[in-house]
């Protein structure tokens, strides 16, 4: 455990956070909660006048390794919650349906905690769990946490265009640090925090630094350790609070090898049969900011979205007690605590699951990720010529039409594309210099080339049904790879 | 159906809700779940890397007529929900637990609306419906739809403090409107209004008004038909958007008859055995501000907290389409769709009751909460000598010490009231005048006398036990009535 506790950072708080006080309801449910006390006036039905009696819900068996296509078959176990609770069994519905505290359920939370320190190990001694709705309300409370409309906020040079649409209505700008494959560069992010005034004289600093270290949407790009390590320091040095948007964290896979490179009889996944340990995900993750964090200036959003299915709208914040606190006086009386039905069916699977299952189950799943990864990449470079990219282009590989892999002209490639380390995105970057229909396009004078020819190259492949191979790493449908 | 479509209130909106813009992410899913589209980039999960299987739960029987203290041997309909769609069963987890269109399920919404069509009988034709997470969180959503900063907002003299708690932090300012057991005065809201420039010179006129017109947290009181028609033509002269938050709407009860004047015979409720019709409970409902709106200028908020439990975090608006296309927009980037747990669960669930199951238990709901009211009356009637209220007080009963009901001197009393007429609240207005503590703590120059006769009385009550009978109409433990 981390001995040093959070810094205090009230400064950041804007003037909306600052002047949030407690709800006077929630302080009426938080005494009703209390052993031995009822509510008063809090407006809570009574759980007779609720209409479910009882709930089943089945969950692969947390001994089961997933691997792809086989999870349908998977051996489950039955987990069941009644309307009452009894002695040995305190979760019921008429706990989960009913109005609780705003920080949702505190053994679910407790869970939480106590997985965060196996596994993340902050910092910090101080930090707090709450949940959310997810990290998209979760951003959302942040931004409304620590942005002034007119604020500038630090994000990737392509940050995920959901994330902006928050903050841009609010009147909030974004200043782009230039990323590769590798997520931003610290040297690019020092440059910016430390001529600040010189270039932007008379605006505030930015204090707010957005990110997605892991399995970027949408370059796909996964920050390495030394690089989160020298960000870190520089939030530090200009005094930045991070915002760790890490929904992928527990997707991240191993390098990708190119086929030639592939040991033929060796596979990158674990042997079939080989029992997946604590320690074999656990220890190959690369630490996230908050495990950097001795001063608490991280906020952490984490969620179940992408490893148990987005529409348990739950995740959770990790953060200092001061953020934890305002974060928890805006949920009182916008969204509330998680729904329910989430929080009980959430808190009953990973109570059976413990750690190790919960684990495990992250572990198969990265399997699955990286299965596919492997067959998206496997496709180009059995489609095109493939070669590594020569220095000053971002990316490690640039593709040729078949047959042409041997030319010296490097400006003659179609596109050029990394492997990603995690997460569900591959990011193809088309080589507009080699593609005639843009040269064709932007000689007809059309003002935006670039769109047009986006656009024509959609149309086509969904008329060819090609547009598929875009989509393996993740899908809607049940057909799709 | 109403023929008139909303008129145009789009000058109503804030420079926040003018300013957002659709999500880039939810317009591909959008598209992705038209037949045939595929995810390009949505980050959307595999349904095979869910870890749940499957989900049962149990509601009751839609032909049960729900009596206080019999539900929990009421018969049960099972319902289940497997992990795949299949030709007669569209819903399923594989859809429940995905990304969906931030407007959430689309057969739950048009459930909804023909709901609302067929029982508030919106006054203009276009209304649509937009879920939410509750009426706290959609309180919030209006709020960022239509204040700025500095804006004053017409409130209830007594408004839900909860409320309050949304605006106040943003620099929002509350205009107390006068009220009694029927809801605010409509001359003292048209007094307001109409003053507002020679009162208020140089600010804007306040253009919402929030209200709670039916059981009213904390009061109780439950506005006419005659107020509602004065009140919205009043906010029509003036341009006032009126929010309607309603949860306590089809928790409407019979007025209360004191026990004397009660035929021992007779019962308020409908005789056992008497069968609930459609009509019976909807023909006997106070019409909505809905219900009036030929203009589309109110929003009402609706939630399932008080009738299937506070836990679903599930609700809808009812408004004009360019509100609901802006709070979808909010939506998006905020909160995104209720969860699907609870959108699936409840989607089910009145798909197997219809609009009847769903009647006879609004029904069965308001009798076990009519019988709660008249049981709290009766008590305070066996306990003091009660006397209606003289005019001048807007309460409908006085109470005298046992054995002083014959008194001239009104001020004696200890405490007036009025029964409520729906929601879960009797609000009990102490008489300090007659209270001696009360004058001592005055005397000895405290500062906030009446404060500390209130923790006094609390702590006393809770000391005492006797705080039981002031949470009969609702409560969040087992035993409690």
């Amino acid at each position: 455990m981390a001995s040093k506790s959070s810094i205090n950072l009230s400064h950041h708080l804007n003037t909306l956070s600052r002047s949030r006080v407690p709800s006077p309801l929630k302080d009426i449910i938080k005494y009703m909660n209390e052993p031995g006390m009822i509510s008063l006036a809090g407006g809570l039905p009574h759980p007779s006048a609720f209409p479910y009696s009882s709930l089943q819900f089945q969950v692969y068996s947390p001994e089961v390794d997933v691997v792809l296509e086989s999870t349908d078959s998977a051996p489950l176990v039955d987990i069941s919650l009644g309307k009452y609770s009894s002695p040995d069994h305190t979760n019921s519905l008429s706990v989960a349906l009913q109005y609780g505290v705003s920080t949702g359920s505190k053994s679910l939370s407790a869970f939480l905690y106590d997985f965060v320190k196996r596994v993340l190990q902050p910092a910090y001694s101080d930090y707090e769990i709450l949940l959310h709705f997810g990290n998209t309300d979760a951003w959302n409370k942040v931004v409304n946490l620590l942005c002034e409309p007119g604020d500038y906020i630090l994000v990737e040079e392509y940050t995920y265009p959901s994330a902006q649409a928050v903050w841009a209505p609010m009147g909030c700008r974004g200043v782009p640090i230039s990323m590769d494959k590798d997520g931003i560069l610290p040297e690019a992010l020092g440059r910016v925090l430390g001529e600040w005034e010189q270039v932007h004289p008379g605006t505030k600093r930015p204090h707010l630094l957005y990110i997605v270290p892991t399995g970027q949407n949408p370059t796909g790009s996964t920050l390495s350790f030394e690089r989160k390590k020298e960000i870190y320091e520089i939030c530090v040095k200009y005094d930045v609070v991070i915002c760790e948007d890490d929904p992928y964290y527990f997707l991240q896979i191993p390098d990708y090898v190119p086929p030639s490179d592939r040991n033929p009889e060796g596979s990158l996944l674990p042997a079939e049969g080989e029992r997946v340990t604590d320690d074999n995900l656990a220890n190959t993750l690369v630490p996230t900011f908050v495990s950097l964090d001795y001063q608490g200036r991280v906020i952490r959003l984490d969620t179940f979205s992408k490893t148990m299915g987005p529409g348990n709208r739950l995740g959770y914040f990790v953060c200092n007690p001061l953020f934890s606190e305002r974060l928890l006086r805006a949920t009182e009386v916008t969204t509330q605590a998680p729904g329910g039905w989430s929080q009980s069916i959430i808190e009953e699977h990973l109570t059976t699951w413990k750690h190790e299952g919960l684990l495990r189950w992250f572990y198969g799943l990265r399997n699955i990720y990286a299965t596919r990864r492997d067959w998206l990449c496997d496709m180009i470079f059995s489609a095109f010529d493939v070669r590594t990219s020569p220095n000053g282009i971002a990316d490690d590989y640039i593709a040729l039409p078949k047959g042409h892999g041997s030319e010296r002209d490097a400006e003659k490639y179609i596109f050029s594309f990394s492997a990603p380390r995690g997460g569900m995105f591959l990011w193809i970057r088309l080589n507009l210099k080699s593609n005639p229909s843009y040269h064709t396009l932007k000689a007809s004078g059309e003002a935006y080339p670039e769109g047009l020819l986006e656009t024509k190259i959609w149309m086509e492949m969904i008329q060819e049904k090609e547009i598929f191979i875009f989509a393996p790493l993740c899908s809607t449908t049940d057909t799709c790879l």
